[in-house]
């Protein structure tokens, strides 16, 4: 006997398509000011929604940035817990627009996906969450548990202003836990559960050899040539192997376990088809790539330049070169102080009569682990595992998702990513995709852990709360 | 009692000017193939003058890339030497434009310079020749010597295509010396002579870690990264010192002699004001200073770039880097050699899975000297000598002028550098400048030398020529 709020919500599947259609047209870019419209016509597309689906006080809520998107259905009572359930609204532009196969705001199907921008990352999987918990309302006339909705604007641009939103409306977002429809699953042909993820920080520099640039000829032997200092300065930051150089970064790094690296031997995965996929050839056996890719900090030189880089030459000797760093960050890290460390190695690196300016870009995310035992994460694999038949792998992630960091901070709560969106439908680049099943799977799974959420009480969830 | 020619020139100080202005205002940067209009515009303006002065025959020849201007006034006699008078009218990029303080092709007068791409490097030299020479006509009816003016618009580029035009303009470009009004004066408060040059080379190369870009968070820590690998590679160059770290790039390159070292330690020159003048420290006594300059040969990055170099920042691995190097040679070494060195420095120390991509740019020029009692250079010290009062100190420079080593190698004779550009100005960089008091000493001295040149013979010239 099928459930009757999936009856409910798989009876509508082309009204969900339509609603998708709907909000990914409306370009919700939140890094680029030319899409303001577009931002504010995804919030109005939201707030109407949520409105009829039978939520309390949709509304925006902001703090001097993009708002979020709220509304709530408290209803469950006080013995229920209450979850904040995620999603973000904002897009990554469309760029470069030319290499998208359709228009990039046009949902449009091909080969059993939808393609859009955002419809992946996170329009659909934020949706499917609306839409579930709607349903509930629909069919039933109430959930079995409480819920405040929360659906950023920011997400793209690193949440800048979420933190002071949630300290605004501190008692409006008060919650026991957040489940999260953002952050995707690993791969498609693996039931997993996303249980941790890296965090990340980010930093520019630049040195600087001389007042201006100088010619080769003129002062070739005699002055500094700011892109070697800047090659020095890149390439001491790795050792011969590849492996960070920078003193005091890894401190407090919490260093693989036995058991972690037993966790990491029993997943099934294919190095080489993986390495095929992007040109490369790591040379490392599964448990040792997963180890790099999850348990291991990184430090990437994401751009670097200087002197003349136009077509054909230029005998010059630049005086200023500059480079962009980030961090992925393990447990035990603190972005604040990797940054000092890569700051001073910089300095300790950077030679008499070189110029160094340094430059942090942003406050930075710790890595997140969700708490092993947590009632929502086990609710979570249990929903899965009866959904698609298969107990979920627990997995890690290379990525970061810095509101699993900021709601630690500031509600002192966890965060379960529940995501149906999957690592290969390139989101952040040309023909985003989502897969047409994951909408399926998605409901079922959702209908799944939502009534299983109702066996949860505020009392479970208490010993997982630092207020 | 003035000479009439010079009396001449100085009563139409302000149509040089004006006719600076116009030539300056031709954008005729010669490395990149979006200046073509400005190339074709600079060589009809200077077709146009030189006709109108009363040279013969003013027209392009080519042999494939940028065409010269020639012109040609052989009226002398058949006694008389012919000299070949050089000078090239393309320019560098005016690249960054935003660094220029008025806009680079429109010349602007500041604190007694002018400013625009190309004044000092070699627009403004190069007329001081085509008006003096020009001058004669119009005052005396004639040159005490046969002339043919070689305008080059291959300069910036390594003179790629000029061997090619003097072997299939043997016999029109046939002279007996060369008089190059370029290559710059080494300084403004001592008059020089420079007798020598270092040679030079370039190339490019890319490194490729991978099929694309990709995210630092789902790949950070088991793909290269073409930036760190770029990084390293520019590193092993020079060793901590700064030394070339290149094996074999120094095979045949002549050591600097006592003799050498002892003709150093008799210049004038205050190092500390050199550097305070270019914002840097070099630690460095006059003759070591001097011998880094010119007679040890150097090896730059001239550009390096790679990844997201926006505003914000992308959390991104790129996938390829770049950069251009170049360098310049002391005699004995060879420019195909030197860049085969550089080559297989980098195919040696680029790492298995790292795709190395390596472009030689140029064939390169050799350094150097013109002969210690060559009668032209007699001359030139003279005419020097005579018009500023003092005698010339014999110097070398450390910059490059492929012409030399051409026009030795294909016509067998020896050049002579008679410019009125100084060091100081800035060329290859924003807000290149000339002074203005250039304009009247170089009146004075073109002037003088062209009536030294009178008193030669052919006979004085064969005894240097090697056909």
């Amino acid at each position: 006997m099928t459930d009757p709020v999936l009856s409910h919500l798989l009876s509508d599947r082309e009204g969900f398509v339509t609603r998708l259609r709907d909000l990914v047209a409306c370009p919700s870019v939140s890094t680029d000011p030319g899409y303001r419209d577009g931002m504010a016509a995804a919030r109005r597309w939201l707030i109407a929604r949520l409105d009829r689906l039978g939520f309390h006080d949709a509304r925006e809520i902001g703090a001097g940035g993009h708002p979020a998107v709220t509304a709530h259905w408290h209803g469950a009572g006080p013995a229920q817990p209450t979850l904040l359930v995620y999603g973000h609204y904002d897009v990554q532009p469309p760029d470069p627009a030319e290499a998208w196969a359709s228009p990039p705001f046009e949902l449009t199907a091909r080969n059993g996906r939808l393609h859009a921008r955002g419809v992946s990352d996170d329009k659909g999987p934020m949706l499917l969450a609306v839409e579930t918990l709607g349903a509930f309302l629909a069919a039933e006339g109430r959930l079995p548990v409480n819920v405040t909705l929360l659906l950023e604007g920011e997400e793209e641009m690193g949440s800048a202003s979420l933190p002071a939103i949630l300290r605004a409306h501190r008692g409006a977002l008060a919650a026991d836990a957040v489940l999260s429809a953002d952050g995707a699953r690993w791969r498609a042909d693996l039931p997993t559960m996303t249980v941790a993820t890296r965090g990340n920080t980010a930093m520019e520099f630049s040195v600087r050899t001389a007042a201006k640039d100088l010619h080769s000829g003129r002062y070739g032997g005699v002055a500094r040539n700011a892109l070697h200092e800047m090659a020095r300065l890149v390439a001491s930051l790795h050792d011969a192997e590849g492996n960070i150089a920078v003193a005091g970064f890894a401190d407090g790094a919490t260093p693989p376990s036995d058991a972690d690296r037993a966790m990491l031997g029993a997943i099934p995965f294919d190095v080489a088809a993986h390495d095929a996929s992007i040109g490369t050839s790591s040379g490392l056996s599964t448990p040792g790539f997963l180890e790099r890719l999850w348990l291991r900090p990184t430090l990437d030189a994401n751009g670097m330049w200087g002197g003349y880089t136009g077509a054909g030459g230029k005998t010059v000797i630049p005086a200023e070169a500059h480079a962009k760093l980030s961090m992925r960050l393990v447990p035990g890290q603190d972005p604040a102080r990797c940054v000092e460390a890569v700051a001073a190695h910089l300095r300790a690196h950077c030679p008499p009569g070189v110029e160094l300016a340094i430059r942090p870009t942003r406050d930075g995310t710790r890595a997140y682990a969700v708490p092993e035992a947590h009632p929502l994460l086990l609710a979570a694999e249990g929903a899965l595992e009866a959904t698609v038949g298969t107990k979920p792998l627990r997995v890690r992630m290379g990525a970061t998702l810095p509101l699993t960091d900021i709601v630690r901070g500031l509600l002192g709560i966890d965060t379960v990513m529940f995501s149906f969106a999957t690592a290969d439908e390139d989101f952040h680049a040309p023909n985003e995709n989502w897969r047409e099943s994951a909408i399926a799977e998605g409901f079922a799974a959702w209908v799944a852990l939502i009534r299983r959420c109702g066996a949860l009480t505020r009392a479970d969830l208490a010993p997982f709360r630092r207020a």
